[in-house]
């Protein structure tokens, strides 16, 4: 039988903050509008290139201006957000490629949903984007894992199956399809909605996202839902007429 | 006395598409919020080359996608808004210099505020972003300008005046005002709030605006104002227990 409801695949890497919003916003909505999220670790990097786009960062002033705008967001989202001390340097010369591989060998292994991997991403962002550690190296995503519940027997596993072939290469064709559906950036959302994929990037589009697949961003006493992640996975029970 | 109203100021320049959706959105806030709203006409080409910055349509992924994003925002925002056939011609080729003069012209004619220069920038938006006509040539300012309700004989010393060094002078003031905010982009929005100027880029954070300016935005039957054009300039007058 045809699965009816709605499926919205996000397409992300740990390396980009606006990625972790879009991530905890999508996150929040998933059971208010009743959709399957897919989610689809890709490396960044590889679509900065694959695309010919180049990391925003790169322009002093639009670098200090994001530096501003994401302790903002991170504000009115609550998500703790903060910006490395060295983020050229944990972006660019440490990288994410070692901990996407391992979201992706997870991934290839949690049977029965995406649970894990929902866990184990937001450790990883946690660790780069709140607490300014390390990701890059096998202990540092060790410890993302572990603390996400995964046991110690299984982190060595999970780790030693993401220097494989197969997930080097599973990692490459979701990088690949991201480019495929006109990606130059992350977060990338694809909606697929009456055999149609709609496509949108970045974590400022919700109210189209939400017209798209035929639902509503939603105001609770003057807060929009998606600020507040309190709602995000229970039945919201009010006397708001918006609901 | 001193003013006690919050001021915005808004940077922008008609060869913006993304500064034509939160011209609008500013205008039918601005009444709701209770702020005055300074227009800031200014020199987007001179922002990126002060600021590095690149134009975003220049990556093709990312060309494609904007025209795609700012249908949606259209249609969402309620603004006509049309890519033109050769957008490259119109923002680049031709650009909007001349435009912008004659908009920096009729700000310092105009007395008592700042309505023509609102309604003649409105038509210079409507002519490029929306008609796929001109706006670089004196004959096409000229019609916007008639059509936003200036004299013939208005329109033609005010073409005159936007040739000389003082209004020359002025734009380029202007831009290097957005720069020495930190700007790299359009529209620039600055927030005067308790003597502190807060910055914010895009069309798309109007919530962290009113969050700033100690407003919100408001949603009245599920549909945010700043999609409705209609409450813009007038009393909201409804039972919705949010207001």
């Amino acid at each position: 039988m045809a699965n009816s409801r709605k499926v919205i695949e996000f397409f992300y890497d740990v390396v980009s903050p606006y990625s972790w919003l879009g991530f905890e916003v999508l996150c929040r909505y998933r059971n208010v509008w009743n959709v399957d999220v897919k989610l689809r670790p890709a490396f960044l990097a590889g679509v900065m290139q694959g695309s010919g786009n180049k990391p925003p960062g790169l322009t002093p002033n639009k670098f200090l201006y994001m530096a501003k705008d994401l302790h903002r967001l991170s504000q009115y989202f609550q998500v703790p957000l903060n910006v490395p001390s060295n983020p050229f340097e944990a972006m660019f010369e440490k990288g994410t490629l070692s901990a996407m591989r391992f979201v992706t060998a997870l991934q290839e292994s949690e049977v029965g949903g995406d649970k894990q991997v929902e866990q184990v991403s937001r450790e990883l962002w946690t660790r780069i984007w709140s607490l300014d550690k390390d990701i890059s190296q096998p202990g540092s995503v060790s410890e993302a894992a572990v603390k996400a519940g995964l046991s110690a027997s299984d982190v060595e596993e999970l780790l030693k199956l993401s220097t494989s072939k197969q997930i080097k290469d599973k990692l490459k064709s979701a990088t690949q399809e991201a480019l495929d559906h006109g990606g130059f950036g992350f977060p990338l959302l694809v909606c697929h909605v009456n055999g149609k994929a709609e496509v949108f990037f970045g974590s400022d589009r919700f109210e189209l996202i939400a017209h798209c697949i035929g639902k509503s961003t939603l105001t609770l006493l003057g807060v929009n839902l998606y600020r507040n992640a309190h709602f995000g996975c229970t039945r919201i029970v009010t006397n708001d007429p918006l609901y």
